[in-house]
């Protein structure tokens, strides 16, 4: 798996900073099963989709569409790849609680299908959504996801300006209040950054390091290249 | 009602920047009735209602706790003044649901006991809690708010800085998401902004102009001392 926290990093194209990991994960695959549901800014599943299907021309790689599939629980359990866009997590995880495909989408992850996540959708592979920067724009019947990974993501992680004069509550702020009522930890994976995730370890990528929040404890800074899942 | 961004502005201290409007407000109150629930940084509900009873020390008002009163109900159906302090919107809705005061709320307000919300305080006198910024660390069993206004607030309403690099969804982003779902208007209010409510009156406060989003029209800048119902 990689899950990232963007799909792009400031002054570079869609997916271009992925492009030597997504060449390793996505070796040999044929065509890439693409979740549109997150759908940022609104926009339709066919055209999320044929921007997913842009960012994989460097591979030539064909992406379709969930939403097209007559069989969408079938569709994923035969997936050779699988990419969860990002977008309004909310929308997302209401739509795949709606089509009842979380358990074939835990299954095929659980068995080692390559998965690619950006934003909402390595959000997803946490235990819940409740580290989302999201507004809440429809209810899903629970914030529970897939739990591929034991713990929370919180995508596009970022800390205030040295300068700055806002009062809104810092991203910090909202992980350690998330933390007074569970004990999930949760990686605030900053923008460029993302986890390769193989068997049983969670390598840091990316030049930045990413923070990690543990209930009652420090927060912690990550190196790139460490294994997160040791940090826990 | 005064209905503000946020409790306090860069450079002041608690509530300092509402000090004239309070006055008017709360005149001839002797006692303030405080909902603590929404909890900033997870602080419990007696430091909040402290931090709550120093910030109305300038007009020598008492202030009691809601979670204080043994008959919740009846203490906000008696309350002179009702005042609901910002924190996590989740975690107030979640409460207000689960102690059953929403209605009470909702009478004392249409019958004009003198209100004061700050943030998710303010949020809460909206449609919904859809256009909150907080995280979702508990599930309220619905997003559905007091409806004393005919729209949604967006509190601590911000524009990215024009250098940012920052990929994440702009807050104006976010708004319009929302508005493929629903069709409230929403009022993003700047912090040292807020709305002061009486009668069929909400005219905007403060020095800055707040952001009003309506589905499939401009966004529209609304300019410090006009009326917001009459631009609905």
């Amino acid at each position: 798996m990689i899950l990232a926290s963007s799909s792009s990093v400031y002054g570079s194209g869609y997916l271009a900073y992925l492009h030597p990991a997504l060449k390793t994960l996505f070796e040999g695959v044929t065509e890439i099963v693409f979740i549109p549901f997150a759908r940022p800014n609104g926009i339709s599943h066919d055209a999320y989709t044929e921007i997913a299907q842009r960012g994989f021309e460097f591979l030539d790689i064909p992406v379709v569409g969930l939403h097209s599939f007559e069989n969408q629980h079938k569709a994923i359990a035969d997936a050779q790849a699988i990419f969860v866009g990002g977008g309004n997590t909310f929308v997302l995880v209401d739509e795949l609680y709606k089509r009842g495909v979380f358990s074939e989408l835990q299954e095929v992850i659980e068995s080692g299908t390559p998965y690619l996540g950006t934003s909402a959708g390595s959000n997803i592979c946490g235990l819940s959504m409740q580290t989302t920067n999201d507004m809440p724009i429809v209810k899903p019947i629970s914030f529970k996801t897939l739990g591929s990974i034991p713990m929370n993501i919180n995508a596009h992680y970022i800390e205030p300006e040295k300068d700055s004069k806002h009062k809104g509550e810092t991203r910090e702020t909202r992980i350690n209040e998330f933390h007074n009522f569970h004990a999930t930890p949760v990686l605030g994976l900053r923008e460029g950054s993302w986890l390769e995730i193989k068997g049983s370890a969670a390598v840091l990528r990316g030049v930045l390091p990413a923070v990690l929040f543990r209930k009652n404890l420090e927060k912690l800074a990550c190196m790139p290249n460490s294994d997160i899942f040791l940090l826990l």
